[in-house]
């Protein structure tokens, strides 16, 4: 019973906790440990927490001293543990809200996304302002009018990224990408078009998937050098298969952290996937790829997963949309939308079981939207940030005369830990027998050092996350009770360079790695839709995202919300410095 | 990474693994490599494994050698893991059977079991033969008619169980009894029946439950010395409270295994639970007092759990019935059946969240029903219980025309050792923050090996036990689509001898500990509903029981069956050596 001496913290009841704005409740900033580590540093470090006996104790101190012990271990905490978030449909009571049928075929959800859009209700449309980006209905009309044909854009898309992966550039966005499977998936949508039979506006656009998502004819590398050689992808994922259905072109997988095992993007079998905006910084991750090439235009979307799919994670794998306009994000999220049969790839837990929510019409607007705004949190990031997200907030309360809620959501970083410690034993128990197969050299250094602490935690500590779990999931029932949406910063930091020693190593940096995830643990862990949108740059021209958090299947809210952002932005948008124009004219 | 070392089995997917009954599956028989240990014996064990470095290795041996390592530990299983199994109710199509509806009250359910076992069509009936047991409409009948009063009975128990606790017999049956509570119940039972207004046919009749679930006014020590001290029972637990709604006389609290820890019934600081067939014997357990007193007469009902609530485990407790006949047992589940709220003790996963599947009438018997016979498992048992059982299936064929389907369900070892580590690893964490509050002098010394062993699970290993749990249960789901219940030998041994060495400190006996359990895991493990008959006895005298395991929300067959099943065996049952006649004439 050694392993119970420690002790820790004891929880109250969640009925007990305070979630006004006057609440006791302590707001514990993350408080990291561990200095950032590169090149020959991580490898001794990795060196030495693989050792048999010295590496336990290494482990131990480690996550005593990162507070996992005490806050998660060998916390009293009185719930129950909660395993997987999953969200039984309740119905919708919204009139504004219609309800796409689960067993409609994808392009049918693509046509009633497509309705709801252009319907004139649908409410609030961006301006009509001269926006650089091309969207997935420009793509339609383009090809539709002859002015150009899916296997232009294949070609012009293939130079583009050969152009990108050049040495001047390096952008390492994709990990695969073959030029002649895209070639002729153009040709056939190119001949669609021709017999003026597209199978929808997806007909022909060019999407990238994430490559830790199934899609043939690729290998899926999970941003591996070796997963490829122990697993082969035999079939498409749900996802991938319903995006093809709908007649997207598949271009490619795109690069990502190693095994999804961090977020810096930097990968060193790949290179590291370079920000658009500013090709020394990182894109963030792990979907780093994914987020880079819609940010670059090389795509209106792309598919990336939050957590892990393959299954890596079990219980909090999602895959998602990364889309360059909202109507866009809409549109692809119903082509995948629905329930996945268990024997696919990409099949993850959380995932909707039945159709997808969209919005009708404008009604929304006639009420009044309630935002809760837990402000210790909100403002724990860089002053840019700070300013630009409440700036924001307040530029909606004015516009829109939405309301602020001031909240106290507890435990913010008792979650984030409780997080790591699941995905972590998650992570560590999928690819163990695969890893057992293999030479060690042939996995990252960082993610070395990532599997030996995710290796260690004991089934005492998963249980103590999921109970942790299920409180954070009763506190935002609670928050939802005051409130129709919470809103929070995108990230802590905006994107931190990519220095040179991380390049062949990968680099440890839990610091800035806290500062990235600090909002987005809710809606992976809990299985809360989340949507966020570009609202500025920092000073240094990186963009900066304000993020909402909904309750279950409150997905056209947010997607109105989104759109109500987006509107009141987008006149503000700022080209990367890496970008491409898929349908200028030539 | 060093904790994948150690090589594991390779599990196929559950598609291709043959479910027939030539299938080249290999049952394997419970590889049980530890000795029987008490005395100073299981002392000594316990400090060794307590001890801080020794006693790891020791762990890692002790699990390894079991086979625990390479089952489970380190196989390498394609199924995602699955951590509760709740089955959504489907509705049922059967026209033989009325669904009582979740929002009638525990009387109004009551009532409808009742009529259901009153109906004219109801089959099988138990031939009309002097039936030494009372059941619980014998109790309603003599009060109602007057013959006796809830009173008399309450006077006649307390007597009875002193006589049970006296030197001569300690029996053991009770770790609390309050003669105080018992008469004021057994009071206003008796006024309400010279009112003329029982609540149900359940007034008036004394029930006992085991002393882990909470129950007004008594402690719940869940059969320790120490967790009445650190946690207060409050109010009873859903199910107790039902069944006092229906005007039972709630008889105390049965004794048990210390911490439901061990399956022997052998408890250090209650005295061992005894046997009513021989005292010299285990009532087996946990639930020892429960199937004692029901054994002895002492109710026609009482409360049992099977896994642990409290909340000891999180995924696999479950409330039940032990009753001296399937009728009573059909009413008093009624009574407590339905969804619980998660506010209550006695909240359990896998509890049925809506109504109870109740047979109207004997329609069953016009169709023929198929038992799943696993042959080698089955088998697996002693000569006694073998034959006994072999013919009691033949004698079901013979007389009703059901057919046995000879199947083969593979992995059954490897279920009980993944329940082993899901069941301990869950009671190590519930349990963790009360130990750390107490000295272990108080905690007896089986059960203190047995937290040695429930704490060196690693998250890994409890996962792989998850994904286990998903793999038998879609075996089970496949046989089910080709029988309509399982068919096992309730227990692979009759009851063993108490040994004196074992009355200080408990004993470790996992031998038999595994053939006790061989048969119970899948109900327990995979939320399934079983029921368990006498069917007769082995040369010593001791009882036998025959098991039906059913698919979920197949209650009603399963009690047809029980039914048909007693109809056939009621006539050879003995009574016991210790046995109280609740209503015999004065």
């Amino acid at each position: 019973m050694g392993v119970f001496k420690d002790k820790g913290v004891v929880y109250k009841p969640v009925d007990e906790v305070d979630l006004g704005p006057d609440s006791d409740e302590f707001y514990l900033r993350a408080n990291v440990k561990a200095p950032r580590m590169a090149g020959l540093l991580v490898k001794v470090f990795s060196w030495l927490l693989e050792s048999p006996i010295f590496g336990g104790i290494l482990l131990f101190f480690l996550k005593r001293n990162n507070l996992i012990h005490k806050l998660v271990s060998f916390a009293d905490i009185p719930e129950q543990p909660l395993f997987v978030p999953s969200h039984p449909y309740q119905g919708t009571e919204e009139k504004e809200v219609k309800c796409v049928e689960t067993d409609m075929s994808p392009p049918q959800k693509v046509v009633q996304a497509v309705d709801c859009l252009q319907s004139p209700d649908y409410l609030p449309k961006s301006p009509q302002i001269s926006f650089y980006r091309w969207t997935i209905l420009d793509y339609a009309r383009a090809y539709t009018s002859g002015e150009t044909t899916p296997t232009m854009i294949a070609d012009r898309l293939i130079n583009y990224v050969r152009e990108s992966s050049s040495k001047k550039l390096q952008m390492s966005f994709f990990i695969n990408f073959y030029e002649e499977d895209i070639l002729k998936q153009a040709t056939e949508s190119t001949l669609r078009y021709e017999r003026g039979e597209p199978i929808s506006v997806l007909d022909g656009v060019p999407i990238a998937i994430k490559d830790e998502i199934d899609c043939m004819p690729y290998p899926t590398t999970g941003g591996t050098k070796w997963m490829q050689k122990v697993r082969q992808c035999k079939k498409d994922a749900c996802c991938v298969n319903r995006l093809r259905s709908c007649g997207a072109i598949i271009v490619g997988k795109t690069n990502m952290h190693e095994l999804g095992a961090g977020i810096s993007g930097i990968n060193p079998h790949y290179g590291p996937a370079r920000n658009p905006y500013n090709k020394s910084k990182i894109t963030g991750g792990s979907s780093s790829g994914s987020a880079a090439v819609v940010a670059a235009g090389l795509c209106p979307v792309a598919l990336g997963v939050d957590g892990g799919v393959l299954p890596i994670n079990f219980t909090i794998g999602m895959v998602g949309i990364l889309a360059a306009t909202v109507e866009d994000a809409l549109i692809a999220y119903a082509a995948i939308a629905g329930d996945l049969s268990s024997d696919q790839s990409g099949l993850t837990a959380n995932q909707p079981k039945i159709g997808l929510p969209l919005l009708k019409s404008a009604n929304y607007a006639s009420s009044e939207i309630k935002m809760a705004r837990y402000g210790k949190w909100f403002d724990d990031c860089t002053d840019d940030i700070r300013v630009c997200c409440s700036n924001t907030v307040a530029k909606l309360s004015e516009k829109y005369g939405w309301k602020t809620v001031e909240v106290t959501i507890p435990e913010i970083e008792v979650m984030r830990l409780s997080h790591y410690l699941t995905i972590g034993s998650e992570c560590s128990n999928s690819v163990a027998n695969y890893l057992d197969k293999l030479d060690k050299a042939e996995v990252g250094w960082d993610v070395r050092v990532g599997l030996s602490v995710f290796g260690s935690f004991h089934s005492h500590e998963y249980l103590n996350a999921q109970k942790i779990r299920n409180r954070q999931l009763q506190f935002h029932q609670k928050i939802f009770s005051v409130a129709d949406v919470i809103v929070t910063p995108t990230v802590g930091v905006t994107a931190y360079t990519i220095e040179d020693d991380a390049l062949q190593t990968g680099e440890l940096d839990y610091i800035n790695g806290a500062a990235l995830v600090r909002y987005q643990i809710a809606g992976n862990f809990l299985g809360l839709p989340a949507v966020t949108v570009p609202v500025g740059y920092d000073k240094s021209g990186l963009p900066i995202g304000l993020q909402f958090i909904g309750k279950p299947w409150s997905e056209s809210l947010l997607i109105y919300i989104a759109s109500a952002l987006q509107a009141v932005c987008i006149s503000g948008y700022k080209k990367p410095e890496v970008f491409y124009d898929m349908l200028a004219k030539e």
